[in-house]
């Protein structure tokens, strides 16, 4: 899938529109999701352009897989995620529920989450 | 959390018990869950002693975090996921229902995934 630049989040990266931000570092954005779906609903993106997980794992670099991953462990850990616990989420294509074609990780927590997968 | 040896994936990956195969490198194993939740259902897992999603991102070396990213999105677009699309979860502790605590992605496919969370 070709990368789309018109993407929300694309367009959140490029300043056009806001969002409310959580975390930044050279690599990586953080942000509250607009229609959370548990207490805490954080978007953790790649500031590279990367449609989905498998686009980013085949080719992003070291430093770039490295820093998203790093940044998913801090931010959970410092929004005191950890303890009682969370979800990360990242969902690919139609099968998956995508609605964003910009790759983007999902954490959730402040309640206890249901099952993995609804039925 | 202090790791605990005992758990399933760490006998699995000493050979104590058997599991069905999918993946191996250096760094990573992915083995089919023995109850899917969807027609697919791989789990991806470090080699290393890592309890949870926070415990990898702080403490596994950057070839350990690239290895396992790379090798989930190898999984996935070698296991046909990627065109008609999969979700990709991480739990962790009780409020995300981690059942086995060392650290573990589920690769979830092969039929259209309801909503990201249970209601």
């Amino acid at each position: 899938m070709t990368y789309d630049p018109s993407n929300i989040f694309a367009r959140i990266l490029r300043g056009e529109i806001p969002c409310k931000k959580h975390y930044e570092d050279e690599y990586v954005l953080a942000f509250h999701d607009i229609y959370p779906k548990a207490p805490t609903h954080i978007l953790v993106i790649p500031k590279g352009s990367y449609t989905d997980i498998v686009d980013f794992g085949a080719n992003a670099t070291a430093e770039e897989i490295e820093a998203l991953y790093r940044a998913v462990s801090k931010i959970a850990a410092e929004a005191g995620l950890q303890t009682a616990g969370f979800r990360t989420i990242a969902n690919t294509g139609l099968n998956g529920g995508q609605e964003v074609p910009h790759f983007h990780i999902h954490l959730l927590g402040g309640k206890k989450l249901g099952p993995m997968l609804a039925e």
